[in-house]
């Protein structure tokens, strides 16, 4: 096992009608007042709005608000909520919806304290020295933000979809209430399942020995996921199917999964946000096109992970390394066509004329990966096999 | 799944050559001054003192010492060292040792604040307000106490050990350095393995449903200790498996596996604190001898769960539900034999006519467990079935 340092404090409160909590978690932070972040109209329609803003005027917590923000979030709307969180001077920030609210959340927190422009910190030109804190209220399990130090955020005049990592980031309450999800749509359901798994994928294959622990607890998320959003693709009101793969998504990337390891591999990650980027493609259906494309591109480097893989989650046993892993790998891709994922570019509606121009945007910070370390010319041949 | 809040605060330092920065993360958090415990000479012999001490003087962190706490660690121990860290007004205390070092820190950390006696917090009889950060140095892996809030003490006028929680009591940072456990005894190793297994066990067999995800980390801990301590006995110095051993201690018990049950079971440490604290027994082959004899008597209320243990860790299938879960038990004493471990309590030197004694001392607190609610006359059969 490699060393680590580990430590994630955020404090989660998690299950039925926790929500109504959020008012009192942060005004027991000692903070008046907060910046109330939001996507798109879903939360007034399922009660989401209305319960957190009861409970933040309930404990006397003022708030300025700004909604829109769009999945694949952008600079500018980050940029728009920084003015305002300074011009309001608040003290924290509330992201109430998924991933791409939360990330904005981050981004806002750190940029306030900083006079330079946000970006650089993506740019590494700087290194965070101090962030407000961010609260979440969770309403869709994918991408672990809620639990983790990491935000992604697309500079659209550039086209990068880039990451940013500091421990100034992990939200300091997020409350995960399975409720707020019962009205998501199969596709968002199935997109949040690809992205977490996809996760712990970036570790698991990333070429490291000695991680046995680790790859167990892989093992049991994958597993748990893969049977909770087929109930849910039925069921998508199934409350304990609904908390378990909210569980899943958090523990996917809060740190558990990457003990141990060097940080994981994220080639696929590179190049899925390259296409969110370019196309504004949800995250978790690129992933679920890109994911087994590498996987195949690059199994034949060593076989070992792919045959464990086949071994403990599809029960596929009894055959060489290489078709046992090619298996499953085709297992995987099998099962996002039957979870109505996308599996090629082509369902993406992506030309096939611009994989060159997609091979670029991915390789601006060229080598990708660990696994096997991907330049250009390794890109194109994972597109050509997505497509 | 059940409603949970859920924050770890402790900042864990693991792996090869780390003691070495225990000075810096006690100066970091700004103490000047802590009191250092340990226990008996192996840490002189194994190089850890010197290690630490090393470390402090760097670092300009001034030290007491006090030397001398013993497995199933006394109160009046825990008194003295109070004592102690009020004399010299330390802002810390750092354990250098395993769980019984480390309890009597957490107990020693809440005692200095408080003006009454402490045994009062192990009593209910008040609640924690103010601990002094506790700092840990890991020797032994086996309680969890170096990522958790509890601390079990014994008070010997009494005859009994007990236990506190509160989020107090978390430590603050603790160094895991598996090289430092290298030179353990095989029948320490296995003590570990044994009560870490049955932390695992005290949450899988709660009687608690939806617990999926949390099921399947618990089984790959599982797993994974059984597999590496099985490596140990043979090759006690093998560095990976000391590692995994001591990241599955600290996991089994630092709220991973235990989030969305009830609390756990805690039967059978109930019965095994009584026979500690009437016999001085080490934990872990206490528990070698009860969790066992819990098992057989109470698994009849409902096979699922030990059904569940037989597939999926000791691969027994195509049996009836009675004979598979009864074969799980066998298998796991058998294993706890063939690692060394007692499996009866006449092999602990306990005289058969003690037995209502022993039920007596255990149930002061009655009903003990959820599984099934344990009265005195219960865990008189448990006691028998033991023998």
């Amino acid at each position: 096992m490699q060393n680590f340092t580990y430590s994630n404090p955020t404090r989660v409160v998690f299950g039925r009608d926790t929500i109504k909590r959020i008012g009192l978690e942060i005004r027991q932070q000692s903070i008046q007042k907060v910046l109330l972040l939001y996507g798109r109209a879903s939360i007034f329609e399922n009660g989401v709005y209305k319960a957190v803003t009861a409970s933040l005027n309930e404990q006397g917590v003022e708030f300025i608000e700004l909604g829109g923000i769009q999945p694949n979030p952008l600079l500018s709307k980050v940029r728009e909520a920084i003015s305002l969180a300074r011009q309001h001077q608040v003290q924290g920030i509330l992201a109430v919806g998924g991933g791409s609210v939360i990330d904005s959340a981050k981004a806002v927190a750190l940029g306030v304290h900083y006079q330079g422009e946000v970006w650089d910190f993506f740019e590494n030109r700087v290194r965070a020295k101090a962030a407000l804190p961010v609260f979440t209220v969770l309403t869709l399990s994918a991408t672990g933000s809620e639990m983790n130090q990491f935000a992604v955020i697309t500079k659209e005049d550039e086209q990068k979809k880039w990451s940013i990592s500091s421990p100034l980031l992990y939200p300091r309450v997020s409350i995960i209430d399975p409720l707020a999800q019962t009205s998501l749509s199969s596709q968002q359901t199935v997109n949040g399942a690809v992205d977490a798994l996809s996760h712990i994928f970036e570790y698991y294959f990333d070429g490291l020995e000695d991680t046995d622990l680790q790859d167990e607890i892989a093992e049991g998320i994958i597993r748990t996921i893969i049977r909770h959003v087929k109930i849910l693709v039925a069921q998508p009101s199934n409350y304990e199917s609904r908390a378990q793969l909210a569980w899943c998504a958090a523990m996917a990337l809060n740190g558990t999964v990457g003990i141990g390891h060097k940080g994981g591999d994220w080639a696929s990650h590179s190049i899925e946000h390259s296409l969110s980027a370019l196309y504004d493609i949800d995250h978790g259906r690129g992933l679920a096109v890109i994911m087994p494309a590498w996987m195949r591109y690059v199994s034949a480097v060593d076989y070992t992970k792919f045959e464990r893989l086949a071994e403990r989650v599809f029960n596929i046993y009894d055959i060489d390394a290489e078709t046992k892993s090619l298996e499953a790998i085709i297992s995987l891709r099998d099962l996002y066509l039957r979870l109505g994922a996308p599996v090629t570019l082509r369902e993406l509606g992506i030309p096939y004329a611009d994989l060159e121009r997609i091979a670029d945007n991915a390789t601006i910070e060229a080598p990708l990966g660990t696994f096997k370390k991907l330049f250009r010319g390794d890109v194109l041949e994972i597109l050509k096999l997505a497509y």
